[in-house]
């Protein structure tokens, strides 16, 4: 069968009964496929005349009578039976989103695993037949130089490299490995690579081992979203498809790969002359990048494979980057808070503080961390997505088309993101969006909308008009169909409000839950830090008025960027901060929500909406 | 342009002004080329009838009249012109030859790098949500294992093996490094290869770690063996080809894998059995081994690029072992004093003797050593091909056809290896030969064949009318043409009894330095080691007839085979003996005669023929 992509005009060879999404996939198309391909998300509509298998069950409750008229169809349930040609729609694409690539603890001292040596290594004669490495570790050592030993690599080069310039030779040494012997008339660059693995989207940073220098970043969607967008989606499809882990390990080896490439081009070096990597990711993107089976992660007890800190040379691992090149990962501190935390940690320096101090990661999922040098405890929450804007039929990344900032004063002001008619709601947007609702009086503090009639007669009647349908099914609509992209609206419906709802709850439960296991108040918090792209986003009077966070009377709230990133610079950038990394995961306890007794009912009241709640 | 090979009928692409030799090369026919492709050894002879160029020089010194006229060609020389059909004669072909696989020193104490445990680790539970990792770690330190670190392929089979039999499993460790993991249920072996790459036969032994035992052993022609029969020739090529490195080295790899695939098949156990690889070899094929250029071991003052044990992971090489197999090669000593001479004092132990002795290895090069636990010194002379049939119009390996053993009383006999007719000489029947024919008094002590008509009156009148030919061209029919294969009698020229004195008298030379230089005598020697092919199956009568070794009054003679070989086992089966490997190299001295004022003098007087010369 012979499958047509329109607009791209990508052709290719497609059997029967697989299903479009699939199809795409192999040949490289990008469909949004947030749930992973199963049905539930509606997200993957594309529009095709014939070819396909009967409608499902689940295309019938995601695609209206009038779509269905159109053609569209869901990419994952449509299954090929014929030669097809489909189009992708513009809502349907993935398409680059706004990234963080900024963050806090930059002023780390510089300690880098990698150091260089330049000697003149006197003739071997016939009275002195002294081999070639002998020779060079004797004049090392007369140099003061310690003790190196040579890796095949750095053997190879030496023969060639102390026949070239009259003995002149510059070593790149990593630790006690040679790693690289030139000639001294080549000019010799020392970089390296740190990298934020998320679950959607991967930041590489190009660093300069020897001024401590930022060269270059670039980011790129992490290709895995392909296989659904959180990180359970991706454990399936690891779990169910044969070459499943072995596919979402060469997704990220390919994304640090273009990356390696892109960021070298922009400093206009090589990718040879990276010769250390440093990654953060949570525990499934750790265990995905070292192609190990993230399986255990998903099902309880949730325990990771690996904790500690994992370094192999950069060749076993297919990365592009100099060969004798060594890639670590922080460690991981339990299942579901991973590396990423830990270069939280190490950036915010929680373990260092003297008075509490919280630091709340909030990106596809949300972890946090409560405490001081006395005692510093960690949880995470599955709350992220809906800020992520998965789940939600309304919902979407922040990429262009979205509306990432609402305010409602009688009437609603938005800002899309692009100059583009809106086509979603970003997380910002969303708590921007409810935390005015509520304040309208649109939803009450259980969450419940108002229906239009009610707020006719209450202070919400210049936003009556938008609130439409019955219950369940009740809808605020946030862009008309007149604004909206492809002439369809931006509805918020009381579902997308229960989903906010919930991961509101969750995480101001973990907060609550962190308070009382160190026996304080908010009062006591002395510092907040809100790290990542949605907690450098999000405004802080919003994520307040929804109850998100508590408030904090006496604490400094501090939006610290990609500290995750941050985290693995300063490893890249000091042996001493990897050290760190490993006294953090001795130090810092792990608390599972889930096995706390006291969870539900903490959750229950966290839920309520509100500055108090 | 097509070639055809016959007898094999391959057909190939050639290009015109390609030899014949570059187009069997690359069609994988092998033809003995012991020069290297320069035209001077004359023994890739092939048939051809048209489509070469017109004859060369070398052509025309190498090839009888009679040859011409049949069509002989130097496969080196001819080059293609248009369309050929070449045969490829018996004696032009590289056979098999036999090698040596046994050897002294098996009496190591069993010390090896691999160990196993296996442990049973208790499940993770809710309450303690320890990673897998962490919790085999645990396991193991609880049962007084010593500390292990995972390798990354170790971390990715932890997950299945902990979850496939009750959290049973069974650990391979390499040292401190965690290789393997698999369920308990999964049986392990703990295998080990041992080489000695020869610079004309690789050899390879199958060892069983957990137990010592030897359990196959298969051996290879060099496919290198195209490029030249002498590792100047292999130099040279790796010199003058742009590839040539890279094929050379690949060419060992290449041998050493199909080794394992044969051994592994012969003990019904599978490569990725094998955790462990020793490998020794002279200095060149050490350097070739690792694929690091070999120029510098050619050129005064002969140094090699690395002397020290290297040691990388199998996968970097491309061995298809184990992937995290360590493979490591003994230390060199110097230029022309390699691994395997390490490998034969290890065997040997001469750095522990109390009482001086003496080891020489023989094979396509000489080394030799001379000491005691006082002192120890080694050196090299060039003289091994001689012994090894290159450089000898009539020599040729222990192969089939070869003439190993010959005695001369009044009559000549001889023994051939293999049921077929006699094609040359190889070392041991060559020194047989000359000692014969000085004896008989066919030749006088300064190597001078007499003629005919002197013989006929003196005591070698039976021998008269095998000698034929006046002066340099005088030659000695040691085989007729009737009973010679392809009808071409077996004729020992004057130039071939000046190459073996040549030979015989720079091996003696550097005994009598090495003597000198201790300041002892031969009588001081209490032993004396005669190791590798040559030495192994050189009957030591003949040896001292021709004043190959001095007379040892108070000396044991012993062959101990292949003890390169022996040495790189018990580097495999023993850690000390690896360590005691680098030991030896801080005890042990080289002496480069080229730099002795005084070598000249005693090579002068060693390259008379006879007991005392």
């Amino acid at each position: 069968m012979k499958i047509k992509f329109q607009p791209y005009g990508v052709i290719a060879e497609a059997e029967a009964g697989q299903t479009v999404l699939q199809a795409a996939n192999a040949a490289g198309v990008d469909i949004e496929a947030v749930c992973g391909g199963r049905g539930t998300c509606g997200k993957c509509r594309i529009i095709a005349a014939q070819g396909l298998g009967p409608l499902t069950e689940a295309e019938r409750r995601r695609l209206s009578p009038e779509e269905i008229a159109q053609g569209y169809r869901l990419a994952c349930q449509a299954l090929i039976e014929g030669d097809v040609a489909v189009v992708v729609p513009e809502e349907s694409r993935i398409s680059e989103v706004s990234i963080l690539s900024t963050g806090i603890g930059d002023s780390v001292s510089l300690d880098p695993w990698l150091a260089t040596y330049a000697v003149q290594v006197p003739e071997a004669t016939i009275e002195d037949q002294v081999a070639d490495m002998d020779n060079l570790v004797r004049t090392l050592a007369a140099a003061g130089a310690p003790a190196l030993r040579p890796t095949l690599t750095a053997a190879r080069q030496l023969p060639a490299a102390l026949r070239a310039d009259e003995g002149r030779v510059t070593i790149v040494a990593q630790g006690q490995r040679m790693v690289r012997i030139v000639p001294a008339s080549t000019g010799v660059r020392v970089l390296g690579m740190a990298y934020d693995i998320g679950t959607t989207t991967v930041v590489g940073y190009l660093m300069d081992l020897q001024t401590g220098e930022q060269l270059a970043v670039a980011s790129l969607l992490n290709p895995q979203t392909r296989y659904g967008d959180d990180v359970v989606s991706r454990i399936g499809f690891s779990r169910d498809d044969p070459q499943g882990l072995d596919t979402l390990h060469h997704d990220i080896i390919q994304a640090m790969n273009t990356i390696i490439e892109r960021v070298t081009h922009q400093a206009k070096v090589t990718p040879a002359d990276v010769y250390a990597v440093v990654a953060v990711g949570n525990t499934t993107m750790h265990h995905l990048l070292w192609g190990i089976d993230p399986e255990a992660l998903a099902r309880s007890p949730y325990v990771p494979a690996v904790t500690e800190a994992l370094g192999v040379r950069a060749t076993e691992l297919g990365l592009r980057v100099y060969p004798e090149a060594e890639v670590w990962t922080l460690p991981n501190i339990a299942g579901w808070v991973g590396a990423d935390t830990t270069g939280v940690l190490l950036a915010t320096r929680l373990h260092t503080h003297e008075e509490p101090a919280l630091a709340i990661d909030i990106g596809t999922n949300g972890e946090m961390a409560l405490g001081s040098r006395e005692r510093l405890i960690t949880c995470s929450t599955a709350a992220g997505p809906a800020f992520e804007g998965a789940h939600l039929s309304c919902g979407m990344r922040a990429a262009d088309g979205a509306i990432d900032v609402v305010t409602i004063n009688h009437r609603v002001e938005y800002h899309v993101i692009g100059d583009v008619p809106a086509r979603g709601v970003c997380g910002s947007g969303l708590v921007d969006l409810v935390a005015g609702m509520l304040q309208s009086g649109v939803i009450d503090s259980t969450g419940m909308m108002r229906d239009a009639e009610a707020l006719r007669n209450g202070n919400g009647s210049e936003l009556a008009d938008r609130v439409v349908g019955e219950g369940r099914q009740r809808q605020f609509m946030l862009v008309d169909p007149e604004s909206g992209a492809g002439g369809r609206p931006v509805l918020v419906t009381q579902r997308d409000v229960r989903e906010l709802q919930l991961a509101k709850g969750a995480i101001r439960a973990g907060i609550q839950i962190l308070l009382k296991e160190l026996g304080i108040t908010a009062a006591d918090v002395k510092r907040v830090y809100l790290a990542g792209a949605f907690g450098n986003y999000i405004r802080p009077t919003s994520a307040l008025a929804i109850g998100l966070i508590p408030e904090f009377p006496n604490a400094d709230i501090l939006p610290v960027g990609n500290a995750a990133g941050s985290g693995a610079k300063m490893a890249l950038l000091s042996r001493a901060a990897l050290r760190e990394a490993s006294a953090i995961l001795e130090h810092v306890e792990y608390l599972e929500l889930s096995g706390r007794p006291d969870f539900q009912e903490e959750f229950a009241e966290a839920m309520i909406f509100g500055a108090s709640g």
